[in-house]
């Protein structure tokens, strides 16, 4: 059994010294890596020099941007052939495109340009600095939505099982059911955990598993998520 | 000899899952802690939970936004009397204030209001969701900027010994030097550590020690210039 798993958060660079980064530990995704490894799975795991390390026998391929998780997800989901992968990443839906003091962006806007992120990326352009001055009481960063990575894991290997994540804060139950519904069809899952973070504590972690006919598994930790995510996986793993 | 440490970077909230970081992985403030704990100084050290952490008796405070950071350093440079302050630390200059799509920017530019921050603070604020959604091509962070915390240590405490510390990234060495020089008159600095992330590289750390007579001293890698900061601060401190 081979599995590819992405664990941690991403990282977007706003300048050399600055980034937008996406928390996640890292710690759920260790405890899947741990769960499929006792099954002397082979398992990739793409993450973050900031995730806590999963033990066991792993393949580790680290990334900071998801421009480098996409590039590193398709490279090894070109190279080899995956039976699940589990894409636990907090993964950043946006990217910085330009940082402008508030001055710019107002002068930009008085000009009235057809593609204001345009006109703003021009300006910022325009800047020989590496690192934004702090000569400013106001900053403004425009970001550009970032690709789906989710998407493209069936489009790469229709076959895989895919597992995918979806996080939200506080919202009813329901809803956050509904979401992952949603995403579970868009990205053609065949698995979503859906999980809020008003119900997570260290160890304690709510999660719902939702698979293709809509049935829901409950959990209440890190490690019943993992041996959730690990028992479905392989029995549907099995029927094929 | 008592001193306060400040090391590792600070992380300002977008939302529920998304912050701000300054890049800081805190070696250098390990290596100067590190060097003033062979000396058996009382040390406090205000850092993250991310940054490496030094070894020795070190009292710990951990912070996470610039705002932390300004209420622990005010608490302790009540509490206590400090031989020094070596403010290490990476803040960010700005924390944000709103987060809108491009569409509500573009709305509230147009109704030409006195003041763009605050519209925009308003729009942000009737957004009922607690982390911002995906769907919008754009996203645009405003940011306020904060205040700046190396101000504060000479107010509190006009005796101690203040080492500041300016990054900046691939200038000129005068440029560097410049700059440092105006950030020791503001902020009434004893020494500030000049550094370019374009001479830093692992343990290999090109720095440069300005006092308030404007001599200059270089060191190569952390470890020199921990042991040169610790050295120029207790030959200061023994003259007082």
């Amino acid at each position: 059994m081979r599995i590819l798993i992405t664990s941690g958060g991403t990282s977007e660079k706003i300048d050399d010294v600055r980034a937008i980064t996406n928390h996640s530990s890292g710690k759920l995704g260790k405890a899947i890596a741990e769960s499929f490894a006792k099954e002397d799975a082979t398992i990739d795991l793409i993450t973050t020099q900031l995730a806590v390390k999963p033990e066991g026998n792993i393949h580790y391929h680290y990334i900071e941007s998801t421009a480098d998780l996409e590039k590193t997800l398709k490279a090894l989901m070109t190279a080899n052939s995956y039976d699940a992968v589990i894409h636990s990443m907090a993964v950043s839906d946006f990217t910085p495109e330009s940082s402008v003091t508030l001055e710019d962006l107002e002068t930009a806007v008085a000009t009235q340009p057809a593609d204001l992120p345009q006109t703003l990326a021009e300006i910022a352009n325009q800047r020989t600095e590496k690192k934004i001055s702090s000569d400013t009481d106001h900053l403004v960063i425009v970001l550009k939505k970032n690709p789906k990575i989710i998407s493209l894991i069936k489009k790469l290997q229709p076959q895989t099982i895919l597992v995918g994540f979806k996080l939200l804060v506080d919202v009813p139950m329901i809803e956050l059911l509904n979401v992952a519904k949603a995403s579970l069809e868009k990205n053609q899952a065949d698995f979503i955990l859906a999980n809020d973070l008003a119900e997570i504590d260290g160890e304690k972690h709510h999660g719902y598993l939702i698979n293709r006919q809509h049935k829901v598994k409950e959990a209440q930790t890190k490690t019943e998520i993992a041996e959730l995510i690990k028992k479905e996986v392989m029995k549907l793993e099995e029927t094929r």
